[in-house]
């Protein structure tokens, strides 16, 4: 078997993932998957009208990270940011907590203009994607409003007011996805989930509750996963008992869920054939359904090698384990 | 008398007014005019979404050129702006014919924020003045939307197509402004008019089809006008038989008017007292209500001469000519 592997061995991958954890496997993944057999599916969820701005975090994180264009400095916006609208924002009293560079700016205002003329967030997506040069598919979840709202003990928050203004401060009691019964998902992500030569279906290790649990929460997706012939690989976003980044750890105590592979394991009980969890983790790791890998991405290195036992994983497994 | 004349022998002054030409005036109004005396009142007609984003271009322009921060090359947007937003914009393939600045983005974000909020645009740009340093009162004609409408021989455009994308080209057949039989005057732009101790209502040198109009064409608006016991005062925005910026000329060609300042009395007939007309249009001033001045503004002291022409020539008008 070549270094490509599984990948060169045929077969589509499709990966689920929110922003920053999750965009660093799917770049892991576009250097071991021939980009017309690799398709990012983003969470939408984060999604929100800002100063009348169609703002997509994940999906700008998505797609600025497999350009090349993230900063790795903020592990948010555009590398090579420059602040001049922020300066400006604050001169004028306009809102100010949630940060847009200049450049960064360009994406929300393209989006919002092309989304009032009618089309699809995802047909947009795709013409940006094919601007910065991306080859893989990159696909919002779905087309409908999706918003994740955080029931805290401060009453309920739209997602970013949470995470961004509030810097996810107010303890949480429950995650809503409002809009979510009336959505679909795309047509051309139920393509992709159910195409013949699926070898494998990824869930990065973004935020469960937050990043994965509104793109399973559109009526439909769940089945598309947990009824797939494919394997369904799952990454834990904890390492060594602590998430790597994010309010992770603190929503997972907030909701009452300790912190080890299995509370992830239990999560996507029915949905996952296997769960691969850091090495860190091994003493946890007792459940048949997890193996081990280096899950903690540092290195670009790192993406890739762990895109690989992804896949490594993906052609052992076989499905049917969830069933 | 002293320098300050008029304003200091006590009256309000109100003046109507568009973008640059009607800023310039309405900046030398401020040098004139004590900034709790002095009231300008706004065309709205340009306003338009653009991108998600309310634009307001002649109240930006008024409200750069009454702080200091109007770019004086351009003629329109704001002085030492940046550009990276529209570069990156073209790179995304968004819309790029209509040029917005860096900083200039930051009035037209916080403006769409509080217009989503429910505030009105009345009470948005008081605060955008006050935050920018000015104390003259900059009131919009009207909080209700009013739309410039260009109808061509290439059919009906909305203004900033015709004006920005189109520059102009398409003939002019007649021009509409939608929602304005929808549309009040602001209950502050009614009570300006309406003051007791009102000296003057300066209609400024702007569009009179483009800029004025629009201001006139809010029901009850030419009543406030026509109606006060303060004289009336225009100044021709033709100087030596043509336009000194902008349209002008093309489009009163198109409407079958001469580049006289007999056509803007016509237009204004039953409105005004007093037309002002640059001394290079002495030959074509034969109408008693037409008087001389230096029109043409190059510089600031040009400005504030025009300012105390125009106030001299109210203080010795008296209302009524016009009945």
């Amino acid at each position: 078997m070549s270094e490509r592997g599984m990948a060169d061995g045929g077969g589509r991958i499709v990966a689920l993932c929110g922003g920053v954890g999750g965009a660093k496997l799917a770049l892991g993944l576009t250097h071991v998957v021939p980009s017309d057999r690799l398709t990012i599916v983003v969470n939408t969820g984060d999604d929100f009208r800002h100063c009348g701005l169609h703002v997509s975090p994940d999906i700008d994180t998505v797609l600025y990270t497999l350009s090349g264009r993230a900063n790795q400095e903020t592990g948010w916006g555009r590398a090579n940011e420059s602040w001049r609208f922020m300066a400006a924002m604050a001169e004028v009293g306009g809102e100010t907590w949630f940060a847009l560079g200049d450049t960064d700016l360009a994406l929300h205002a393209a989006r919002t203009a092309r989304l009032a003329a009618g089309d699809s967030l995802t047909a947009i997506t795709r013409d940006i994607a094919a601007r910065f040069g991306i080859a893989a598919g990159i696909l919002p979840a779905t087309d409908q409003p999706v918003a994740t709202i955080v029931d805290t003990d401060e009453g309920s928050l739209p997602f970013q007011r949470y995470f961004v203004e509030r810097r996810c401060a107010p303890r949480i009691r429950a995650i809503r996805f409002a809009g979510a019964p009336g959505a679909v998902p795309t047509e051309e992500v139920r393509s992709a989930l159910a195409a013949p030569d699926l070898a494998a279906i990824v869930i990065c290790p973004s935020n469960p509750y937050l990043s994965i649990d509104p793109i399973l929460a559109i009526p439909g997706m769940r089945n598309l996963v947990a009824g797939s012939a494919a394997p369904v690989v799952a990454v834990s976003p904890l390492v060594g008992g602590q998430a790597v980044k994010g309010p992770l750890a603190k929503i997972m105590g907030e909701l009452g869920r300790d912190l080890v592979p299995a509370s992830i394991l239990d999560h996507y009980d029915g949905l996952v054939d296997v769960l691969l969890v850091d090495r860190q983790d091994a003493a946890h790791a007792r459940d048949p359904r997890m193996r081990l890998a280096q899950t903690l991405m540092t290195s670009l290195d790192d993406r890739i090698a762990l895109a690989r036992s992804v896949l490594e994983t993906a052609s052992t497994a076989g499905p049917g384990a969830r069933g």
